[in-house]
């Protein structure tokens, strides 16, 4: 079947019956809705650039289980060149966007529940591999956006899943039947699911013996009975609601979180991909984990660079560019974001083969990929806040810009150099702002610190992963001690 | 005249006739706009403190110059005392408002035109000290709050005033009458403009001879003819118009920019503190630079006390608190803001006399102090938004919350330890979203950044006032070099 | 009694019978020995300068005790002022040395055991107080230098005093007579004790019930018999046996460490400060450790000054002191240095009386002084590095200069710009080695790191002084939450 | 021809007729020396190890143009999987000898000289593209160790070659004969020169058309007539004359710097390979300057891993292993660490190929790579010092732990935990001392600063590569700006 083309993509999207609840009321038109369409655009750029000949390589592949071209987004990685173009499609998608465009949780979630399903069916003769690959077939036949559900709420940190007051805080089985189960629970900050065909639920964090209820992972339609969805309040959300593409900075593109309910909601025994089998829990979790801080090393670095690139137009444009302080600011931003490049290509060629023949990225280097994202997007950000200068958070409205009486006003006392329009100034401006304070401040800045898992899960791994015990025997050695 | 009470002063400003123009059309009742009421609520807080008898000591004085009790934002400080109880006045005031209180700038312009028309006078035989000093024990003898407005637009940074192809961008005189003089320009960024009853202004550089029409300082009543004020975007601001308490994260306090247009304002005689004399210009702008880098080493601590307490809060609320790692963050937090701390209270004792008897800081630890504010706040902001979890910016509305059908989902999946409501944990969360990214973001970054001057002025300071003569000479001593 | 002179100081050291071992062998004369003199030289500036008119009010006071008057470093802190000029003197002396110059540790100790035992004393009716004054005046009136001995061997970090498998790793008394104690053990890293005439013991640690034969403080002379002084190898310590003035870097001053071993050691009962009152233990560490963190942020910055100053000569060496990355790299240093002296200051001008009059420094600020400490050096270090070039480190000895062969190619290949001797670059490259690699490294970074307790010890202060109750309480009434 | 084993390396090496010097001496047997031979048994690691059947794979390869095996460091690099290898073998070479093993700039050297001198003959039909085949083929075919000399002395930074008072400074032709020519000048901070058996001089920046002299590239060997070598001192160079294995921290391994004076050596034509092609010298340099950078994301790497095994054995050692703060510190620096392996290997396996077939690394990718590698190893360094302790510098020399009377007290005091020996513990801390102060700072220090160009250097490239002009459009068309 046809890859589709990003208006078949949104004419799809319309034609479920998810349950979207926004400011305590059900949005009927999720999308047409002005605050949650940016975000939908932004998986659509996934659709647009696989049918752009510039592109197509690197944003389709052929699939090695049906042959078919299909969206990169809906591979399973064969080698290290797949884990590289990932991680470049990504780059890619971001400075496209300057956003959040969703569909990485999905294809993440393709490739740790791909692997970890095969060694699970391994060890006890369970059937949930041949259920994944009819699943993600059928996803990658249709190009489905696939959203991949991890983030419970957790209630109590200091307390284990069974161990919470509340069991539902932890997603569970609460019915066994013939024919399937019935789990309830939720997931939070779902990016991408209001603009997904179908989510994959998985486990969030290692389990014990005790936590057999938790530790499942399926796939349902979004628009199953039982989902409910509510949308998180990003900064400035409304003020896409006001119909200024001036003052939101970026009018077409966007990311949206929601809370994911599942309300005694039923899944078919194909869907399901574990069931009870605690010790492959934190597998998948680290695999799903690995790989989505792998992405970060491509996704946050290709919105870093129109960040940069917006902080170099706004000193073009106040007459500062040729300051050395300025040059060096842009080199520093450059500096870092490259850094976070490395990082996301190096865990990817370092990646090896699992059981399955999935290609796993290098787990060291992909935490550490993933912690330098918790740092220095935000050190990019001080910096285009510094180039930017105070303007960025204090230029009025576009209304007054347009007014009839005070916008000449505006207009005189905000030009900058004095071939460029007041108006320009104003927008890249406004583009820094989002990104550094407005709507995608959320996916730039908090998401990188939170996603795919916070800083301290990333130091755990490393700790585990970075091979302490070899390193002293190095020491020991050059210092000729023997014990 | 007695002090005004923090209701008296709301309606003292109730009754000036400002022209203030938001969103394209003129706001008539400023005073009540859900927008910009929390702004002067703020100011109103530094009238408050001042009857509350356990902060009179702190908040007041008995002037040198009239032998009354005044607020010690009308204060010339008379000695390093002053200039300590002056940074801890403004950390108390940050601790109180979790905002910009804005009546700093009114504060430090007294100072650095107090010193300056006083050398004026000195070296032209002028009598703009006598102007000064009566303005000044006028507004400390009211009560009155005045903004102290510096930055003019600059347009291309990388021309001088007169160099301008608008030669408005700087703000200067354009007629002079026998009585008086019109002033033509703006003055940008100017937090405190609307709650104020006066502004005093200032030039914004260092001046040359062909400059000499921009060297002017001198007060109006800020509802003057001519004077215009356009208030400024920030992040979240029409979340205020919403009616949500919780939302917001700060509901009663605030701060705002506008711009301040003069629009051939006229100036009478005894009101001009400076008027061509361009040698000076440098001088005033670092005196009241100086004086308001101090001040960032008061007010943006204050304001991080209350953004570490909301992390620790936020900790204690979702069962983290405990984690070593959790508690190591805090540690760093306060760790930085102490330093900031620091800064402001040693360029203050460091202080020392001036000519008129007014004492300054110590130049080079007050751009040391502001340099490190340019840094260390978004370091702040960037561990709480670690600590604090994604669900800063991924919860639903308060009218999700409250909703009949789905408010239930809200308070179950976002409650964290038991015994704390859900509605608790999110007014926590939103009051660091506020800090982080929402409108006192605006303040306590941005303004952190540019507020008296961008990083880079901050730089040439030190290198000017760093003696690097002196320390090479230590060197060369040590070394034994003879040249 | 008159304060000494340099030379008298020299030749009252040189009186003692100190038992000193260094490599293996007795140090016969360490006065004259070219590795320990210029340790010695350090401490003697605190005479010289002293003697200096230009900065005898900063070195000298009039003893409140005795009405003498006396140096600074035997003084008792009796306000805020007295702080602050510690902290200066401290500053100058750093910059009259580029060396720890040793004698603050003495002042540090006078004052914690001050206060301490005026304390003690009173809860317990003793007499240790009246000892202590003894002692101190004693040597305030014969212008003595004095060793404070705080830091035990501690041996395993994971056990306390009374639980070591070893009782002697921290230092105990191990017989009581009717007229003294006897102590055995150790005191770690004694930077001036081999320079001193006496040396006060404190407790290292905060102690319980189990530990009250290590809860003990006293004074003895520092030849005393039983004790025994190893030296520590220095990076380089033997390149000041060559006898090159120029490869040495800083040929005149140095510091220097030593292991001080107390091998049953009698104490007369008028020297003992604290005997077993355990609960004070604590007490008397905090004081001591939070008036050594205070001395960093003076000592440190005034060695900083001249690493700035050789790092801005070399820079005029070499031509390249003109460009902008080299100026913003001075900048940057100093804004370090001047940030670290600012935490000095303003723990000191908010110091508060203890109830023996004798003034403390703010704990907070003062622990927030040295984990700056532990930070900035390094990074100034590092930035002279920077601008220093690879020559610092890889430059010929000056036998190679001076050689009638091969001298001329060191003069011409090591030429910067043309009108400066190579002798005169290599003198200031040296200098810089000596303090990035070389003897003052030791103490210009690992001191700063470890020296009053390493980073870890500041934080636990950090956290145990930072009132992070209040801090909530701030938070949660601006969230308006109510518990 | 046989790859040689590491004691026919040594042989051959004391064949060799050197003219070295050392404090102001001819050094009549550099292979003995003690403060040399580490240095030299440094480079036999890679003899050794690629004898080693455990890692034979990465250490050799099969040449393309003899089809012979040969050691890697004779490569020149067919595809990015060698440019991975590469680095992995740096890794490995720095894991061994926690030291600088000098073979790398031979290596990089031919690669750089390999695609020039193609591109140079295409342009200008030269021969220099077969002089220097027969060269590498030369040296790959007889295992031998080749420098790559480039840091010309360089005199006043603000001057161009042409242009210093003495043009000797950067090295240049002073005759041109019919069967070669003469060059005169010298090699600064040559760290290997006198380990191996030919050298490669190149240029050391771009030139202009008056620098035409200077633009010469050639190999002879290091034993040629006219070449002097001038030994630099190191940090602790003459404690390896001491004979005390524990004192020296790494008593086998070490690195070498030397000033390498050309007094009018004669290069016969076949052995030069640029002459006076101005526009090539640039590209020489940046080629060579891109591999030399992309090496430092290798061996650094591979000192780090040592570094950070020494800091985990003395926090063994001394019972502070499992303190969470020593345990945070420990992943912080193999964070670090693993960033820099990233950059290494992403700029090499984003690599491209050149005319000549030769594989490029990715120039950007390998400079941010240099760039982060003169920051983290000093704060891995910073932070071993930390775990250390004091007791790294002030530890007393062996002969005082080996001696009668004194040994006990050393052994008795410093021990750690109760059972690990007092010896083992020094050993560590001797190691740390050594690569934070000692000879290996030299290193791992000083020369990630400095070696194959200073910091600044880095940030031009970065600034030349980032293109900030399709960022820029990327910002402008998200913020929908028409110019």
């Amino acid at each position: 079947m046809a890859l589709m083309t990003g208006e078949q993509y949104i004419e799809s999207i319309r034609k479920l019956k998810m349950e979207v609840y926004m400011f305590g009321e059900r949005v009927e038109n999720p999308v047409d809705d002005p605050i949650l369409r940016p975000s939908l655009n932004s998986v659509r750029m996934t659709y647009d650039l696989a049918q752009d000949p510039q592109y197509a390589e690197l944003m389709t592949v052929i699939s090695p289980y049906t042959g078919e071209k299909i969206n990169r987004f809906a591979h399973i990685h064969q080698n290290t060149e797949d884990l590289k173009n990932k991680v470049k499609m990504q780059r890619l998608c971001g400075q496209k966007t300057a956003a959040c465009f969703q569909r990485c949780v999905g294809m993440d979630a393709f490739n740790a529940v791909f692997s970890t399903t095969f060694e699970i069916d391994k060890k006890y003769g369970t059937k949930y591999h041949e259920n994944f690959k009819k699943f993600m077939n059928y996803c990658a036949d249709k190009d489905l956006t696939v959203d991949g559900a991890m983030t419970d709420p957790k209630g109590d940190r200091s307390k284990a899943p069974h161990a919470q007051e509340d069991p539902d805080l932890y997603l569970r089985v609460v019915e066994t039947r013939e024919d399937g189960i019935v789990v309830r629970g939720a997931k939070a900050h779902q990016t991408g699911i209001i603009n997904s065909h179908e989510v994959i639920v998985m486990p969030t964090i290692s389990m014990g013996p005790d936590d057999k209820e938790f530790a499942v992972s399926f796939a349902v339609p979004v628009d199953s009975e039982g989902i409910l969805m509510i949308i998180g309040r990003q900064s400035c959300d409304t003020r896409k609601q006001e119909g200024s593409e001036l003052d939101v900075g970026n009018s077409e593109f966007g990311g949206v979180e929601a809370l994911v309910i599942f309300d005694d909601v039923f899944v078919p025994n194909e869907r399901i991909f574990m069931n009870g089998e605690t010790e492959f829990s934190g597998i998948m979790v680290e695999r799903f984990a690995g790989y989505h801080r792998q992405s970060y090393g491509g996704c946050k670095v290709g919105v870093g660079d129109v960040l940069i690139g917006a902080a170099a137009v706004a000193a073009d444009y106040n007459g500062a560019a040729k300051a050395s302080a300025v040059k060096d600011k842009l080199i520093e931003m450059t500096h870092l974001n490259e850094t976070l490049y490395c990082c996301g290509i190096a865990c990817s060629t370092e990646g090896y083969p699992t059981e399955s023949g999935a290609y796993m990225i290098d787990l060291l280097l992909a935490n550490v990929c993933k912690q330098n994202v918790t740092r220095f997007p935000y050190e990019i950000v001080r910096l285009a806040e510094d180039i930017a200068g105070g303007l960025m958070v204090t230029a009025p409205s576009e209304k007054d810009l347009r007014d009839e009486k005070i916008g000449k006003y505006v207009d005189k006392y905000f030009r900058g150099v004095a071939d460029v329009s007041t108006e320009n100034r104003l927008r890249i401006l406004r583009l820094i702002e989002n990104l550094a304070l407005g709507t995608a401040a959320v996916g730039y800045r908090t998401e990188s610190m939170h996603g795919a898992g916070s800083p301290q899960a990333q130091r755990i791994m490393i700790a585990r992963q970075g091979n302490l015990g070899f390193k002293k025997e190095l020491a020991k050695s050059i210092a000729k001690i023997k014990e």
